[in-house]
């Protein structure tokens, strides 16, 4: 009898383990979920009978060490920064370990002894990284095979709320980790543009903005992603003269929030002494140039250089800035503050579903022609706990895990979804689920 | 026969070592000159007979403690964060300690055990923080006195080539770390303006400015430092309405280096690739928006929305930031190019002598009248050792040792020089040197 283990059994993880319990009856395999907090973990195996729900710390070597090494494979959802060590429990016990999470420093240096040990250390196998990876790299494999010449790639990727329950002027919702969405974008995006390397500070990050169109959704922008540099050597494109990631989000939104980061109101950098006793408008009007004749609305309408009417001041009056209530975090800096207000007003409600819009473009020349190939793809959440998020996160991590526990996968050592023997099947059973890709080709 | 030490025998020790020297021949002193570099102390203490230069490193424990032991008192003008070793040595033997750094976390718990040791441990003893703390006490305290009511409190420095050796189009030259003006004022600007805090983003610090005249100089600009709120307790002046430090500059300045700040020029954040190949061209048309049909020069005008010929181009052609030399700086920051391209156009020469400039504005009311007084300090180098700047740095350091050393300073603990035990005689003897603000008076 096969054992996988699970850990973290927080929002991202209904999806992975339904999928892996399901599979545990074809199967025979025994599901362990382990959280710090055992009730979420509970929660989720729901006494399904092949699954079995631990409370577990992974910053504690002996734990990760007493319960991985009875496993074959182990699949962490933790927050990045808290992988490591169960990492390391799984390469010293010659046990596969999968994440959706970035590939960091000290989990690459597994890399060598994952190898010697047989096993496999799969990173970034989740939606953004993970769903684009595999489908970017389908397509470059296939245009490549065509002999085609990959002039351009743009890819972006957004989480949203689904338009059915899209019932707010900023057209936005928290569907996934509030603090990143108020952080997203600071330092300077780099990417490259008809054959150079351009950056673009954060401040002017909000204002440079691409149109993306879905099939039946209308129109999304997209700003830029803080680093494309990086996926031009791991996609094999490295001559690529356009590449780009981004970030999707409703039509407006960007200019919207672009007033928060012109008035520096995103600075997680300091705190604010008395934070938990001023109001949201005294914490709005200390980042406006100061004007005793005006109110805080007409201030804000000065700066943005609009009318005092005029949709953007609707918008930031809808999210609460302007009024007078208590802010009641102490010694907050200012993004903890717009979060906390944000997350009044942008978070689902229980009958609220969520979204996620992916879309590639490649622009490429063939046998002397111009073609402009759009792959999008469209999920909506199916409930409450199987959110887009977290089937689009989770099922690429469990269908791999299902492949290496059937030995369908053979690759061992540190790897990314890139590799056609991961990306196929794992895009083709995710198809057969609804996750699928509509592509179209036409001539520019 | 008394000792003091010196540590660090850089460019801003010429003033001091050259002052305890003179001391040493009417008291009968001691003067021990260390630093990491032996040739740094030797050319400095020039075989003075009561010099002794050593070689020193301040991260060995033991080697501070062998010397530390045999001192009175310590001076160190060490970089702030290699402080600390040396006072611990310090306050261990009981030794009075100098700096003229801001007080680190690490450097204020030392104070329990300076008390307990009889010793002061004496911070901010330099020019900014130093002079401008005592200048400023000193008013504030004569005002206090008087019953007057402050208003507002404005405080701005500036380090700066003498105008008899201003020969660049940006009135500036490097008088001090040329990094720390690369990267100031990264981050939020805080301070209090009639009677509300207010914070302003680095991307819109350089944008907004006050002028201040200083007579026989002309007109200066300062930009806010990125924390004055700090300084509020500091002085005793909680409930002043208007508190606000910052950096001067020549006019035109800053409107020219928000273009570095606009374009993210200055962001030390991430490195890039391959810096060390590009040009000083490469380099600046990466963070322009592109725009195929037009020069890297053109697109600058653009970004800046000015004529091709006009000022500010020319400034910055006189940079050389268009110029097709390579880099030559292996995966460098932006900040770490631009600092490079920079030092090359803004090192003083030979001759060159820089000049400090400081003011002080304090509007109060007194008996039902308004008033505004201006305090303000030129100092101008008087060699390529005796700078501007290692005399406002040095001078008061060496007064405040001499001080100790003939125990004409009772205080004791952690201190800054705000305290009238020290600013006084201070303050004094820097008048006796030429130190010396210049005071009016006007109704407003």
């Amino acid at each position: 009898m096969k054992k996988i283990m699970v850990i973290g059994a927080g929002r991202s993880s209904a999806s992975l383990i339904r999928y892996l319990l399901e599979q545990s009856e074809r199967e025979n395999w025994k599901v362990v979920v382990a959280d710090y907090d055992l009730s979420l973990a509970e929660e989720k195996t729901n006494k399904h009978p092949n699954s079995i729900a631990i409370q577990f710390d992974a910053q504690d070597v002996p734990t990760c060490d007493k319960y991985i090494k009875q496993m074959d494979a182990v699949v962490s959802l933790l927050p990045p920064s808290l992988h490591y060590l169960a990492a390391l429990s799984a390469v010293k016990f010659g046990k596969h370990f999968l994440t959706a999470s970035y590939v960091s420093k000290e989990i690459g240096e597994l890399g060598k002894e994952a190898l010697s040990k047989n096993v496999l250390l799969l990173n970034e196998l989740g939606l953004d990284p993970g769903i684009d990876h595999m489908s970017a790299m389908q397509i470059i494999e296939k245009l490549k095979a065509e002999g085609a010449e990959i002039k351009a790639f743009k890819s972006y990727c957004g989480g949203l709320v689904a338009p059915e329950y899209d019932d707010n002027p900023w057209n936005y919702k928290f569907t996934w980790n509030p603090r990143n969405v108020v952080l997203a974008g600071q330092g300077t995006a780099q990417y490259r543009k008809d054959g150079k390397i351009r950056y673009l500070p954060y401040h002017r990050l909000f204002s440079e903005l691409e149109t993306f169109h879905f099939e039946g959704l209308g129109d999304f922008e997209g700003y830029a992603n803080r680093n494309s540099l990086s996926y031009i050597d791991i996609y094999g494109l490295s001559d690529i003269p356009t590449m780009i990631r981004g970030t999707l989000r409703r039509s407006g939104y960007a200019r919207s929030w672009n007033t928060f980061v012109q008035l520096g109101m995103t600075d997680d950098g300091f705190r604010i002494a008395h934070s938990a006793d001023w109001t949201y408008r005294e914490f709005t009007d200390s980042f406006l140039p100061e004007n005793p004749a005006l109110s805080t609305e007409q201030k804000m309408a000065a700066f943005l250089n609009v009318a005092e009417n005029a949709e953007i001041i609707d918008k930031l009056k809808w999210l609460g800035i302007f009024e007078s209530q208590k802010i009641g975090l102490a010694n907050a800096s200012p993004a903890q503050v717009l979060q906390k207000i944000l997350e009044e007003k942008w978070q689902l409600k229980q009958e609220d579903k969520d979204m996620i819009v992916m879309q590639h473009l490649f622009d490429y020349q063939k046998d002397g022609k111009k073609y402009r190939l759009t792959s999008s793809l469209v999920v909506k959440g199916d409930s409450v706990q199987e959110t887009a998020m977290a089937k689009t996160v989770g099922l690429p991590l469990g269908i791999g895990a299902k492949l290496l526990l059937k030995d369908q996968i053979s690759l061992r050592g540190l790897q990314l979804p890139t590799v056609r023997e991961i990306y196929e099947p794992i895009l083709a059973e995710l198809k057969s689920m609804g996750i699928e890709f509509t592509e179209t080709t036409e001539l520019i």
